[in-house]
């Protein structure tokens, strides 16, 4: 749940100040989430997402995100623009933390993934990836596979007998990991609470706070294991399909972009396995900060053993 | 933390097929609120809210919650309305629980109460207490002076030092409780939270889920207690005068009423105090969930004490 800081009314009212948005109507904390604070404002001039960062390390990547917002925006990807307030900054303090205003985006997240969206989904990871190669800063990967030996490090054992196994996977993955695949700016956790759905449109790209830059067909893997799943643990491969050939109308793969396909979506795999068992150990659960099961990803990643080129996924 | 249902595509969708409210923009689940899921949804036809009611007990009572709102909603008082569905009714079935769709209501609730926050909320309370002579339904109040012996026993040992003081104030008030006040249909549980405001007006009344039929100048004993004091536990007469006088505004109170307040006053905190003690020791503490400081109760009950006739609250 992601609602962790109160403002009291004289803050959000200077803070609101900084910006010609009218008066406010409405303001509403917002359940979806789990690292910020999030507020649906309801202003005289529309509606807005208010987001105040309370992790510190975001805080400092900050200006990275609302610069890459601005200008996916601009370049026509459904992502939220950051508001710039009236001294020209998009970056504002509240509560003596860092945070945002970004335009609200109507759409609604599929619960249930069909065929289609997997479509919509590939074609917009793909007018992302363009819109990202004019886009002038960097951010590295901070859970890029040299990062997964610390992070398994530090789940030691949480995961019993699955220990030796991850440790066996992870030694792969070290060595064979492909290093020259074509690099840009990814999402890099698009997830289909990330995405929204209107008239059958993509109509939104969210959550942009684990962008960096790294391998562009990387968020294929992490789309391949987060949207053609079945929730009985079963690869749809249809979905797969429809999300490369959505992908490849708009930005066409290369052969050795699609050849590495299957152990990308093996990194990407354990990459949430991993982030998924360092959190059921650090993280309290709760209602909607429900702690997410690591296992649903060393499944996955099984599967991703039985592939052994892209037909595997459609293509 | 107020989300607890999660909602398949489908049976959003075939709930959403009841109304005429044209097509679904956005979802988002609302952080604010304890007992229910709620969410807010942008439609063609307008923003509303949608509950879904989580306890058994709550939706049994469900028709005379929507009954009331639509009835003091014709009369004027800022409530939600509920929506009727294709089929006449307000109250309709989601993910197997009871559900309904109510309007959304414009407005900030204060986090700093000012008096005139008070006077509007009197003038509003009044004018629900009006507005509620013309509904012909009733519903006990479950939580009335000879519930919170129960209440109470089921607290046995987690209020320590202060259990005898407790007894002392729970036999003294079965023993002199008003029992013959004029009664009607009280919110019950009217927090800052559960009003909002707009342009320095009152503009919603919500969260009825604890109306009743009860003595109607306890209402105003919940909002001494819940408006007038300080986040340092000092009473604001100023407030307490404001909310009086905005009551007696529209519905002046009779001369027991009036008399009755310093006692009406204490059994509310009692009220709060052990409804507190119970959610102590029976949820578990989480973000937006944070269980609320019993204590804080103890510490107005014993201001009211000190009361011995309503100009101690500005009369």
């Amino acid at each position: 749940m992601a609602v962790y800081t109160e403002i009291p009314d004289e803050e959000l009212e200077a803070f609101l100040d900084r910006y010609a948005l009218g008066k406010l109507q409405s303001i509403k904390g917002i359940a979806e989430g789990i690292e910020n604070s999030n507020y649906l404002l309801g202003m005289e001039q529309g509606t807005f997402i208010l987001t105040i960062y309370e992790k510190r390390v975001e805080g400092q990547d900050l200006p990275f995100y609302l610069n890459l917002m601005e200008h996916l925006a601009s370049e026509g990807v459904p992502c939220p623009v950051p508001v710039k307030g009236q001294n020209g900054q998009t970056q504002q303090t509240l509560c003596d933390k860092p945070a945002a205003l970004v335009s609200f985006l109507n759409g609604v997240s599929p619960r249930r993934v069909l065929p289609d969206h997997c479509t919509k989904l590939g074609q917009g990871i793909a007018s992302f990836h363009v819109a990202g190669k004019t886009f002038n800063h960097e951010r590295k990967n901070t859970l890029s596979v040299d990062k997964w030996r610390p992070l398994f490090e530090q789940c030691a054992g949480v995961a019993d007998q699955l220990e030796k196994e991850i440790a066996r996977e992870l030694n792969f993955l070290e060595e064979n990991w492909p290093r020259s695949l074509p690099k840009g700016i990814i999402h890099g956790d698009l997830f289909p609470d990330n995405a929204f759905f209107l008239d059958n449109k993509l109509s939104g790209i969210i959550d942009l706070y684990f962008a960096c830059t790294d391998a562009l067909a990387y968020d294929l893997g992490v789309c391949l294991n987060a949207w053609c799943f079945e929730k009985d643990g079963a690869f749809n491969i249809s979905k797969a399909r429809s999300l490369l050939s959505g992908y490849n109308k708009v930005r066409p793969l290369s052969a050795d972009e699609t050849n590495a396909l299957p152990i990308l979506a093996r990194g990407a795999a354990l990459r949430f396995l991993l982030t998924r068992l360092y959190d059921w150990t650090h993280t309290p659960d709760g209602p909607m900060t429900r702690r997410k099961d690591p296992m649903e990803y060393w499944q996955k990643l099984k599967f991703h053993h039985g592939v052994n080129n892209p037909s595997g996924y459609g293509l």
